[in-house]
């Protein structure tokens, strides 16, 4: 902790947003991105300007229900007051801050996380969609689930996911444990929940288009353990676009 | 019948649409309308200018997730290429048809159905959303689902529903058949789901004003049986706006 950093509050925020057209969460020179808006809102409300560091860098496009983050501020503000402020200023833009409150000057979005919760939703039929264009992967043809979750189940537990993350991924060891792949169907959605203490760049997504692979009959199950056990990216599956992605929620 | 329907093929077709923006079902001068989208569409494929009748005609910002209706083409086509063929027209709007099959030609896709549904969507949260918004009815007082479904269980039934009616509605008679009022909480989402054999104008907006009014204890659950039985529109409540709405479905 900075010596300037004592006499700040330090709040939490949990915020919701459409990742569509934004360039995910963290800052870029030339595209608009989540924390920017987040930061010039508490800019406009404040007077300060705050680094908001959030518990996962989302890509461009995936949405999130429940991302956490935190900023210092040298004002005190009542904690309940913060979340319509700051959405007063985060307007026209898809990004609201559903609740906050304040934290010790120990906490961290990122480092203090013990699990973080992703969704990936796949709608799965025939025609095209509107109501969940950007908003789910549409897969034409259908997709086997129980072989998706047989292929999946290779997955669970302690495992080096080389196979699944994005070649630039900058973790340093790419051993992760996974504690859940549900997947669970809704109708024509297809619902994908992951879970794990943190994941690798791209972990879900390749990790669901690999499962996909799966689904629709091109991979068997056992190809999803094999691709595991290479250990390379190229023995891994597609990419799942980043449209379907959700970050859920993070556990503190 | 028109002696010059009998040598057209009469197709079904199911719609799924986002009504943003659009000015509802009917076809209208000076605005959009999901009628001009899809008849401009069918025109584009196959030359041949048409009238596509629906099931309900849907108000602006109303949306439909499973709208039935009909059309004569003197061409015959496959059945299972007519949404491919349609939905490349739509683009970029958001109307898609799922689903296609040749009718006789007595089938009308307005007086042949026998029951319509609805579904209304709530978001019942301090914060403003932005994953529904356009797509639900965001109330911030929390809402009392007893109360609301007592109030709703007096409604159920053969009725003057003239105090849910808009005051401009054309139906000769105010007496309908609600054969169905379900109110279910998944989480933050209140759904409401009404059936009936058909519906007046506003009905199911008034209706769930109506109940939100009983929901944020504005008004006792009784006061909807007062309100149906003055059958004034004027003792009906207030008319929930049309972002939350969903044709769900038509039976025949």
């Amino acid at each position: 902790m900075l010596p300037s950093d004592k006499a700040k509050n330090r709040y939490k925020i949990i915020i919701e947003y459409l990742g569509t057209g934004l360039c995910g969460w963290q800052r870029q020179d030339h595209a608009l991105s989540v924390q920017q808006i987040i930061e010039e809102a508490i800019f406009s409300f404040t007077g300060e300007k705050v680094e908001v560091t959030a518990a996962g860098r989302t890509d461009a496009g995936v949405h999130a229900l429940a991302q956490a983050a935190h900023f210092n501020i040298v004002a005190y503000k009542k904690p309940e007051t913060i979340p319509v402020s700051i959405n007063h200023f985060t307007r026209p833009h898809k990004v609201v801050i559903t609740h906050c409150e304040q934290v010790a000057n120990d906490f961290h979005a990122r480092f203090s996380a013990s699990a973080r919760h992703y969704l990936y939703r796949i709608i799965n039929r025939k025609a095209k969609t509107v109501m969940e264009e950007e908003r789910a992967w549409w897969i034409r043809k259908e997709l086997d689930i129980k072989a998706m979750r047989e292929g999946a189940s290779y997955l669970v537990g302690h495992h080096d996911f080389s196979s699944f993350r994005a070649s630039y991924c900058q973790a340093k060891s790419p051993v992760k444990t996974l504690s859940l792949v549900e997947i669970k169907q809704e109708g024509e959605i297809i619902n994908f929940y992951l879970s794990a203490p943190s994941f690798l760049h791209h972990m879900v997504r390749n990790i669901v288009g690999s499962l996909a692979q799966v689904g629709i009959g091109k991979w068997q199950p056992k190809d999803i353990k094999i691709a595991l056990e290479a250990k390379k990216r190229h023995a891994g599956g597609v990419t799942a676009p980043a449209h379907g992605l959700y970050f859920l929620k993070v556990d503190y």
